[in-house]
């Protein structure tokens, strides 16, 4: 792992946009899918997964076999880890308000839950637990009724049984064994089997991404997900050790995953390049977090915490920790970060996994504008305005000024029609 | 306007998504002014709107040349409405929260301002005072501290007196005499002169929507709009003089603006039918209006409030005028909906320039997921984690069995060499 003196460089990567071909084959899988409904997606399952569906829908045998195959400890994990999530994400519900006037007139918001969501869990090496419960805890949080996962079907025409698990312990019975483009399709657009949501979230591989894209609109989606990244910022006191082992849970999820360290002590810097090298040595799936390190992996030494915040903020990271002395002081200097880990003990796993935050985070520098996945995303909001006479009477004129300002004769005229009525 | 007794039409119209070509124009502006800066942003202005820059940013010359053109009543109007947006958008303020537990740990959620936001105001005919403080001040109650506006200059090289005027009484005085794709590509990747931004909103025409889907990952954006429109739900106690005026205010618009009513009652549909009549022939620009009301003007006549509602939930309307008895009473069952009106007096002018509500509201049924333009537009959060030891160690064990099921080997070991360590 490369250790720099300079603080400009970037942590940014050329995400995947998809090449043109991609493109026309996710616009030619949508068309077939709302043309042609369940046929289209059978088809495309039989082409893209080689599995032949007879039953599209999870079911009750496939739970309860699921939950026999779950080591018990496993099952408690997933279920204290849902519970703490509920938790963290219950204090983000918002209230409906409005406010008076004397005059008689009443604004408002309404804040009310999306209707029906649909969660894409990709499937292979990716099928994880933890991703079933961060997309789909905050949305039943929010009040939304209807819940449908998509997930590929495996090799042996199965859903990950983990997968199924944390499912069924929070409640979504709603999956369907279908990935790809013609999933995110069925959720839009609807099948003869399943029922267009409003919103799709949830990772996936390029052609759900680009899928994703192309929908929006139709349907809202979530910001689309980069590979992953962590930055350390660490002093002399952090422990050398612990700051590799996190370097390295970010690096192992993907050969462009970033891993930085932003130090004020060069010897920290030293130590933990020899720790990282010695801990990815004997880590399974060593050739994704060694190719990671390689290519994006970097420790920069800066000249104080200042500098290094200055950096912190430049980079804009997915996941930040903050090894440092005090770290409570300076999180009000932190600008732009996903989720901020302060402290020894907040190993970054710990969010991903159990505390209750959510993992699902604004990466390849977003953070400067987005947010965790939260209740919010799930929520929508409508203006209320009751609006009274003596309010009409009285701003009437002013109103309709402003419309004859902007040439807009009807808007003003609507206006006029009712203060002429009025004053009769 | 045709009035129809089924309830199934739809209002959604084919969005303009843009042709190949845009597209590929688009591109090349986005590029040409990512690699040479001002120099291009100059060379397009020439181009597409005739102008040969000499001073990009509007000077404080311009901007008292603006206020000395404006009617003072006018000017008056402009700035009680800003109050009014203002004190509406302030009940919206969200605060940081954290939460603790009796072990140490601390769990929490940083709610932020975005640092810098573009602003996009359309010119020509469309140039309205109204998007400069409805797009504006949100941002600033939010606590955003740069709000950099971009508008393209009239055929005199000047900017509307009127936008000018309403950015200086919200105090918004960075503003740039760029349009069209270019501006937003300004805005993106910076400029000698323009510092680049972390979100951009505003309406444009097409060029400016492909833009900005383009940078959408680079920056934040806002919902790209559609044509407006309006639904009234009325019954018999409604005035068809009223209801023909405001379904006027919608179609005055935009050749593709939608404007329906929904009734009870049959009388009232044949009234409002030549009410729409005789008031649109006396319409200056009535030609957009009856094209508007020809193509996509209904009258849908229901059996009853509760059929009346499930139509309107299913057009999912930017606006909704509830011209009933009681209005109130269905608030509930609104389910879709950008801005709902409630009786006689909320004519939707009211929203549109006066009454404090935000009103750029969801277009074309996106009011399923959608909202109004507010304060958490502005926003961002960051998740906090405070971890203690006593947790670590009581819980380390559950978080290694979810890691290592989803077969992330280093995220466990990070967890493992912390227990490790604090057991010793």
């Amino acid at each position: 792992m490369k250790i720099v003196d300079v603080a400009n460089f970037s942590t940014r990567r050329d995400v995947e946009t998809g090449t043109e071909t991609q493109r026309a084959a996710v616009l030619e899988i949508l068309q077939a899918v709302k043309q042609e409904g369940d046929v289209a997606v059978r088809r495309f399952t039989e082409q893209f997964d080689r599995i032949q569906l007879t039953e599209m829908r999870v079911t009750e045998e496939e739970f309860k076999e699921a939950l026999r195959n779950i080591a018990p400890e496993v099952r408690d994990a997933i279920r204290e880890a849902a519970a703490n999530i509920r938790d963290y994400h219950s204090r983000q519900i918002r209230q409906s308000w409005m406010t008076t006037r004397d005059s008689g007139t009443m604004l408002g918001q309404l804040i009310r839950p999306l209707q029906r969501v649909g969660l894409y869990v990709p499937g292979g090496t990716a099928a994880y637990p933890s991703s079933v419960l961060m997309n789909a805890i905050p949305a039943q949080v929010a009040g939304v009724e209807e819940i449908a996962m998509v997930t590929p079907p495996g090799k042996d025409g199965k859903v990950n049984p983990g997968v199924l698990v944390a499912a069924y312990e929070v409640g979504v019975n709603e999956i369907y064994k279908v990935g790809g483009a013609q999933a995110i399709a069925a959720l839009t657009y609807g099948t003869e089997t399943l029922k267009p949501v409003d919103k799709i979230v949830g990772p996936g591989n390029i052609y759900v991404a680009l899928a994703k894209r192309e929908v929006f609109g139709l349907v809202d989606i979530d910001m689309v997900a980069g590979p992953s990244e962590i930055v350390v910022l660490a002093d002399s006191t952090a422990n050398p050790a612990y700051v590799a082992a996190d370097l390295l849970s970010q690096a192992e999820h993907d050969v462009m995953a970033s891993a930085v360290l932003v130090t004020t002590c060069r010897e920290l810097a030293q130590a933990v390049q020899q720790e990282v090298e010695a801990q990815v040595a004997v880590l399974p799936r060593k050739e994704i977090a060694q190719a990671s390190i390689r290519d994006y992996g970097v420790i920069c030494v800066v000249n104080s915490m200042e500098q290094g915040l200055d950096v912190v903020n430049r980079l804009a990271p997915e996941h930040l920790e903050l090894m440092v002395e005090e770290p409570m002081a300076y999180v009000g200097q932190i600008k732009n970060a996903g989720a901020i880990f302060l402290g020894p003990y907040s190993s970054e796993p710990v969010g991903d996994y159990f505390a209750g935050t959510n993992h699902v985070l604004p990466t390849n520098g977003t953070a400067r504008f987005s947010s965790p996945l939260n209740v919010d995303d799930f929520l929508k909001k409508s203006s209320l305005i009751s609006y009274s006479r003596q309010d009409l009477l009285a701003h009437g004129q002013k109103i309709m000024s402003l419309a004859r300002q902007e040439g807009l004769e009807a808007h003003a005229r609507a206006i006029q029609i009712r203060l002429e009525n009025e004053r009769k």
